[in-house]
């Protein structure tokens, strides 16, 4: 009782969850092959006639991110070549996507331009996890699903057993994803919010509760340099956190990222497979396999 | 008498050019603003009110093709998003421009794809140079034009004041770019014609002409790993040349390609600035100036 045959088709960045994803769905799964131009051009090719096929492109633009979308880009503009019926792209984690606004004059809003090209490259329909703000896909006008991955994430955090768990959203833009993730464990929630008193001191304040024993959870949408999450950590260790930990559905974890959150005492870090990292413990792909299916 | 006022938007590939333009043209430049985010993501600021402005912005895709390419797209989309009135793109060399079939089944066809985004992004017209095969602009409903850098390289060879000179066509399909290139400088000019005989032997036949004792330069429209200009200088210095020169319009240069070449005896590369290199002595900013002004 499943929709019509589909394919997945499975992008370098998107290994694992490609494969997932087409186990969830019980389709097929063909790797695109990828290759380099000894100058360094990306080279696509996918041996299967997909003509009238609806194929479900996976590739997330996480780390190497221009590299990993000229690869979306060109691999979606193949299918369409090559004469599929309807063209999915999944992009688990779209790059560009922080940058959704004209923060001063003159700048680039580069996730409008990011939007525009995948559509324009030949995408039917368009299917990301936790964008950073769902208005940017507005851009598209084709159809879109911004899907959440924290009630994944909330269910592997209950499997952990915390001790009196306390989910906090990094900051207020945070807020509604800690709820959701806290709503799934059974868990209270809040979100943390800091001002600088003096250039050494930062007061954080999470809402009404007090920390002292508890074991806390940090939740954001990314951790990029991981400087946010390690200096919270900091604060509600020194205010008698039993634990802390990070969660997150994007690792994009810039540089050494793990160290430092490490250092700030953070115990553990979780993440989902949008960004396949060694913290990817929470696979997206049932939740998108639900708006395929 | 010159067209309507016009600005140079000056992308981060191509410095010099971009000034040599607004020179040429005698109108104003801005340079893109480029930095990088600590994930790696590209930022694009442009700081100056284009509204209602021809804007013509010049972005090569050399080296890091990726990269440049992801900033032309971000800048083209950024000019129209800020209310330029025509945006031109002048791409001297287009990335993925010899990807220009599906030489194999399921292989993209990425310069098609690249045409795509450019005209997505929003360019009103696209200025390229010895683009690798002119049929690659079918891909463009916007205007486009494919200018040559033959003639500007043909003169400045003449004033090297070459003995007997000889220009080759590094291939067949140089033919047409050497012969240009060699009625400017007043020379003969023919092709190469490679053919391998046995495993180590290779045959080269360059049309009736005897090459003992004179100056032979070899054309092409891009030089890459250098390795094809390399075999052939040391089977031309073999059968007797008195040099052998390499003339190209795209300087690639991948890794120690020029190595190869003055180690096979080339005495010296002279390309053009559509990709600014340490042997862009000819500049192409007259032939696009002359399509603009």
């Amino acid at each position: 009782m499943r929709g019509p045959m589909a394919l997945v088709i499975g992008g370098s960045a998107s290994p694992l969850l490609s494969l997932r994803l087409s186990r969830a769905l019980r389709c097929g799964l063909v790797r695109t092959e990828v290759r380099r131009f000894p100058d360094g051009e990306i080279y696509v090719r996918v041996r299967r006639d997909v003509a009238g096929e609806r194929v479900i492109v996976v590739q997330s633009n996480g780390r190497s991110q221009n590299e990993n979308l000229i690869e979306l880009l060109l691999t979606l503009e193949l299918m369409k070549d090559m004469g599929a019926r309807e063209v999915v792209a999944v992009v688990p984690y779209m790059a560009y996507s922080r940058q959704d606004r004209r923060f001063t004059p003159g700048e680039a809003v580069s996730a409008k331009t990011v939007c525009r090209l995948i559509e324009c490259a030949g995408a039917d329909h368009f299917i990301t996890v936790d964008m950073h703000h769902r208005e940017t896909l507005q851009h598209f006008s084709i159809k879109s699903n911004d899907l959440t991955a924290a009630h994944a994430i909330g269910g592997y955090l209950k499997r952990l057993r915390l001790k009196r768990p306390l989910v906090l959203g990094a900051d207020r833009g945070a807020a509604e994803r800690a709820k959701n993730v806290a709503l799934e464990m059974g868990a209270d929630h809040d979100y943390i919010e800091k001002k600088r008193i003096s250039p050494e001191s930062v007061r954080v304040s999470v809402g009404g509760f007090d920390v002292r024993g508890r074991d806390i959870v940090i939740v954001d949408d990314i951790i990029s340099t991981g400087g946010t999450v390690a200096e919270s950590a900091r604060i509600l260790r020194k205010n008698g956190a039993r634990t802390v930990h990070a969660a997150c559905t994007h690792p994009v974890l810039v540089g050494n990222a793990m160290e430092k959150m490490r250092s700030a005492g953070v115990r553990r870090v979780i993440a989902t497979d949008t960004i396949e990292s060694d913290v990817s413990v929470v696979s997206v792909a049932p939740v998108v396999a639900g708006t395929l299916g």
